[in-house]
């Protein structure tokens, strides 16, 4: 009833004698490809009697039946060709597979290649051992089911869909000696982030970089229907890969040994490309984009599985997906699943006691050559901490608060420039944006490098070459993937970002964020340098493209996270950016987010002041404050540049009309500084907070993002019944700078409002002042939607009573706001 | 030294005079180009002197320039020479521009065939309106700078970039004379969703849908590089497009008058390709999937600006992107923009009073025919609601609570199958999934239709056709764009997905929720069916995938959004799951979230009260409460089905340990009951739900989510500090259904604790009784991890004490969790 293909039953096939495997290799190597497959279907299926040396029962079966086959045995085929091209060539080379839930096909591999048994003492290369290996599979206090950081040689789970190959492009850059072999299974071939994942070759540089080997495993069919690349004629398919710049080879069947061969034959093409192409750049200089080779694997889904089950179809179709056959109450299927595990002819393959055979042990390569020991897919192993200037020599002369203006994304540009200068050499420090990098103010950076582009190059083109390390392509999800990449496997990174559209990478954060936490539950993982994100252009300043520009929402997306592995900034100005942009850098294992201006504003902080500023993530400004040696009678607190800005000049309004009011400015740098201690590890505790934002005086917090985020962060402290936030509430358009604040009613002439309006004991004096305000915000309606602009008394404005003198700031241009 | 290209410098130029476009027509769509490129140009920096009547001045200037010219002299192009083969052949056509950034083009177009008059009276068709025109774009008070719901003909922004192809499909979906011509940036074209947007083409039957003409706007550049498609040979891009199945037309050029001949031709190839096509669908039933054409549109960015500006290229280089000049301060930019616009020759284009000349207005449709005033852009007017069966009809018994089970989702699949059944004939109904259609147990809505499929079909293949109305594809962008053009083009549509991988698309969603809101804002346009998503396969049952499919957090994302269009249900049972998406179903201009679970599982509410339970939002579920007629000692509140089923669980081991113990039991359906009236329409009074949730018991809130959410909703309420909420704290791997809610805390033996510690008064008995719980943990923990499955104690409970004596549910199999 059960008969899946082996190589041995069509050992007299033509193709199979024709090819570059020798009969020996060939039996040799489909044996390996059965232990593999076995290996596979035992952690699904079995608790028990691991080498079915006595007859299969219920109770051999696990209670619950979880995990892929589906995609196991073409991972399974790939993964003993790749290791005979290893050891045959000594390659250096990693194995992404997209199907990351085809879980079971990575775990057998580095089972049977030992280093399971080395990382995990426990799951022994015998009996025993493979007892457990099956046991623990998508069980109770076991491992997950899919490719996960428990797996070794893994450096992507691919539980969410469509970053296969922005992971393994990622992982080749500066790596010029790796080659990423990446499997994309053709259901994720039809997301979006795969689909443009293919013209990471344009950003390759053959010279410098390593390379990639896409293997699409056209297996045909997804959870419950066929995939459509299976489905278009071949030529399309040829051209479709031809046209993103690669040669495709088709490795097209279901007979085993004919596919070995095919492969085989396809693999030493492929192999003898990219050798040809690395030599021609490195040897003669040859940097034009070279074509690289890919392999189109067509072959059955669920592959050597029952070809029925039940009499409905079940190998190559869509049944076999997941788990074939479930109801193992029904003694037919004990038998199908024993028939179909002995399929694979185990005692060929193990030997008593349960050890691999050694002439199929020897077909694996040793040490780290072994896939699922390379220490690329263990980046912290070989990570380098970056060599850093001192972030103190960028900093911005501030000889009184609010005297000096800069665009704190722009001095943080000479910074990252010079981190950038001082690791040439090492290679292991690049930029990335979604065409943004000089829109974000990070411009000077290309003082240092270009931005990187295989593509053709005009005389004209600006700082573009093959050698630049500005990563930009307009794909958020290129940007996340390589980061992701590159990062995992040791070296370091920033991603620069308008602030709304990093919502694109939510879920890719997500899953990061998830990597991270589980590596810190994993001893073997050792550390790697943080995912930092730089979003600017942000939700108060996006003059030139409105309300769909407008988004401070990934912050709360953030938090939902581990805290753990969460950090975010939000420091006020461009000394604060420095201190923190050199701590992000330093930093590990963390997901870092700095939400910080790119317009010229007004500077706050020394750059002594800065560096305890953020050292201690939030405090009191006492320069801003007037309630010393005594409890405020209201407290302005605020976090982000612009609500910074509106809260100094509604304290200077207060304190020019209603002298006698005690205000404490505080500002908050280190969002997570308000968390209890209990919920982050940054977290204040409630002493402090107590002390710094009093126990019952009125809170005006003018916050970045969404105002409840605030609240949320702070419903357990003591004084949280006393707090009103302001921040962006969804309102927005295409208008002034000002007026953004105002829509949001985060402005100043609202927030001295919101002051007067809580301390009913002020009087006339201060209901006399609140209709000044709204007669302020009145006049500047009027003035915006008949000028264009903000008032002059706006744009002049200074900290220190100063401003009403000053010329005011001149009107945005094209070049100030791009 | 201004100089831009016009068709009459070329006119005797040889390939113009062989084109299809006669001498005449070819001046007058030039000079219909040129008045677009002048209103174009005005929009961005004019604020009076629209006609240049008087010498420019500084005065006449706008005091901040915001806007993009880059893809504008493209856009205008294509508009006018898709205005001649509307008019030739009555076409009924959209417009859909990806670079919506390109606002000032498709408000010119509005403007120039009298659409904006009509909709924006003020904005006359004089020299009065064109000032006002010009003033209002990118002002405070006027219109945003993009391609917005304002702009009348647009369904697309296109703020964000990626989604023009996948909203043209959706739109095309069931409007078999529609014509979506969809122009692609070549910006956008590098990003993921756009990338895999092409390959809508294996899903569009052109029998009854309508076709989408896709142009690549390649003008090379983006913010600040070259885009990589406009780098490769074009052999290449040929390819490229050949292998997604498409038949591209090059026009290429930066003569006028040649590329108005060039594209002249190409678009009527395209035309008759698109009318052979729909005509061999239609009358010879040829439904093989057909190669459609599409255009490639290379045309140099900024086209007709300055050639240079200040020494520097502008002209056909990113410099030209945004505002190409800025500093106008500087008399000599004041001269080189009054030549610029002078170059268009407006005394040629419009009569002295501002009037477009007749020969010129007489080349745009009329009335419905224009682009701007298609009612396929403007869908609610052609919006039919669906047609419903009583969804009472669909009802689970439920004899008593808890006494029979089912499979929430599958219920919901029925019905969704009978509302597919009523609407085949409107065809205004489509379900879209990425491959979850069956996972989510929609699988009866098979029964109806099939899924939709163009490419090849095989004999085996389950319910695929090019009949479907089940759209699978496993990309949750495409969904999502489909459905969204499906949605405002006036249809009616389900979103079903893994609630994890909604986050996918967080950004998507972002941008039609604004889009949602500004639409109330603006009296003409019409309600739209909701976008109604079904997440199901949620975080508590992820059983095969474990960690990376594990996250609550979109509820999160959406209620930031303005409560307006905002709208969420966690229905914790079938019926009430029936009666909320048939109030989903009937919704306008709402986003409606729905979560539930797949799995079978117990039974709550007879549809008589599940009705009332919905339409009330939240309640007390006396069946469950032993409070009656007195204040409770405890409130135990739940959302979501699993945190439902623990709370009730929990709540009988206190009921029997503890029987003096009063508590309440509170479901909360909809989600936005519980945030402050003030916050959202739907919120509670405080009273009423000082109420429900008593001034001063302690509460014990199981969530289905991260349980800070409730906070953030909540924090204003009277008896927020005594609110204590269990949900997911982002602890997960695969593992057993009851451990997932152990490993967070939110099971009943953690709840039956946190009630205890919360009551101190109850003393020794209790204090032994949480001793137990502590006990059942720890046996729980040693049953799954040798059993694999959660103890049969665990999977026979019922409520009411029925439990111990009933048969434990059967283990979960494979068809049981796909």
């Amino acid at each position: 009833m059960v008969s899946p293909k082996t190589a041995r039953d069509e050992s007299s096939n033509n193709a199979a004698a024709a090819g570059p495997l020798s009969p020996d290799e060939l039996r040799r190597m489909d044996a390996y490809w059965r232990a593999s497959n076995y290996l596979s279907v035992g952690q699904i299926y079995l608790l028990d009697n691991p080498l079915l040396k006595e007859p299969l029962k219920r109770e051999h079966v696990k209670p619950r039946l979880l995990g892929h086959w589906g995609t196991s045995p073409g991972l399974n085929m790939l993964y003993v060709h790749l290791n005979r091209v290893i050891r045959r060539d000594d390659l250096n080379m990693i194995y992404i597979i997209g199907p990351g839930h085809g879980g079971p096909s990575l775990v057998a591999h580095a089972y049977l290649e030992g280093t399971y048994s080395e990382v995990y003492p426990d799951i022994s290369q015998d009996a025993q051992g493979m007892k457990r290996l099956f046991k623990q599979f998508s069980f109770p206090g076991g491992i997950p089911s899919h490719v996960a950081p428990e797996t070794p040689g893994s450096i992507h789970e691919g539980g969410e869909l469509g970053y296969a190959l922005s992971h393994a492009y990622g992982a080749a850059f500066d790596n010029p000696d790796l080659i990423v072999a990446c499997v994309v299974g053709d259901g994720e071939a039809e997301t979006g982030p795969l689909a443009t994942g293919w013209h990471g070759n344009k950003f390759l540089n053959p010279a410098r970089d390593g390379s990639v080997l896409p293997i699409l495993h056209l297996n045909g069919y997804k959870i419950a229907n066929p995939s459509f690349l299976a489905r278009i004629p071949r030529g399309e398919l040829q051209k479709f890969f031809e046209g993103m710049g690669y040669a495709p080879l088709f490795v097209e069947g279901h007979e085993p040994a004919d596919v070995h061969q095919q492969l085989a034959r396809a693999l030493d093409t492929a192999l003898a490309a990219i050798r040809r192409i690395s030599t021609d750049a490195r040897e003669n200089g040859n940097l034009k984009r070279p074509i690289w080779p890919m392999i189109v694997f067509r072959t059955p889904k669920g592959w050597t599985c029952p070809a029925e089950i039940d009499g409905k179809k079940c190998e190559d179709y869509w049944r076999s997906h997941q788990v074939p056959m479930g109801e193992m109450d029904k003694p037919e299927h004990i038998r199908v699943l024993e028939g179909w595990m002995k399929s694979y002819r185990p005692d060929e393959l193990f030997d008593g006691d349960g050890r691999l055979k050694p002439e199929l042990a020897e077909l694996a390569p040793t040490g780290r050559r072994r896939m699922s020991d390379n220490p690329h897919a263990n980046g912290g192993l070989l990570m380098r901490a970056l060599k850093m200037p001192d972030f103190r020599d960028y900093a911005v002369a501030v000889p009184s608060p609010g005297e000096s203006t800069a665009e704190s994304a722009r001095v943080m540009g000479t910074y990252l420039r010079d981190v950038m200068k001082l690791n040439l050499k090492a290679r292991n420090f690049r930029l990335f944006s979604p065409d943004e990098n000089n829109s974000n103010r990070w411009q000077d950076v290309l003082q240092a490098t270009d931005r990187c582009f295989m593509a053709e190059i005009y005389p004209e083109d600006d700082h573009l070459s093959s050698e630049g390390r500005v990563m930009e392509v307009l794909s958020e999800h290129q940007c996340q993937g390589w980061l992701e990449g590159y990062l995992l496997t040791g070296r370091h990174g920033f991603f620069s970002c308008y602030e709304a559209f990093i919502h694109i990478v939510d879920s890719m954060f997500n899953q990061h964020a998830k990597w991270l936490k589980v590596c810190n539950e994993i001893p073997w993982r050792r550390p790697i340098a943080s995912l930092n994100y730089f979003l600017s252009s942000h939700v108060w300043r996006q003059d030139h493209n409105g309300f769909s520009h407008q988004d401070p929402g990934f912050i709360d997306h953030v938090v939902n996270k581990k805290a753990d592995v969460i950090r975010v900034y939000l420091p006020p100005d461009a000394n604060t950016l420095l201190s923190v942009t050199d701590h992000c850098l330093r930093s590990r294992n963390y997901v870092n987010v700095i939400v910080a201006g790119k317009q010229r504003a007004p500077q706050w902080l020394t750059m002594d002041q800065a560096v305890k500023h953020c050292s201690e993530g939030l405090g009191i400004w006492e320069w801003a404050s007037n309630d010393k040696g005594a409890e405020p009678d209201v407290v302005m607190a605020c976090c982000g540049d612009v609500p910074t800005l509106e809260t100094l000049a509604a304290v200077e309004l207060l304190r020019e009309h209603l002298p006698d009011l005690k205000v404490r400015v505080l500002n908050v740098v280190n969002l997570m500084k308000l968390q209890p201690a209990s919920a982050h590890p940054h977290g204040l505790a409630d002493r402090d907070f107590d002390a710094l934002f009093t126990k019952d005086k009125p809170i005006i917090f003018a916050f970045h993002g969404y105002p409840w985020l605030i609240h949320r962060l702070t419903y357990r402290r003591t004084n949280h019944a006393n707090l009103h936030v302001r921040g962006y509430k969804e309102e927005g358009t295409t208008t002034t700078p000002f007026d953004m604040a105002v829509l949001n009613e985060l402005d100043r002439f609202h927030l001295v409002e919101a002051v007067i309006d809580r301390l009913p004991q002020l009087g006339a004096r201060a209901a006399y002042f609140k209709q000044a305000m709204r007669e302020k915000l009145i006049e500047h309606r009027q003035y915006i939607e008949e000028y264009g602009d903000d008032m002059p008394s706006i744009r002049a404005w200074q900290w220190g009573g100063k401003g009403a003198a000053a010329k005011p700031q001149e009107s945005s241009t094209a070049a100030d706001n791009v």
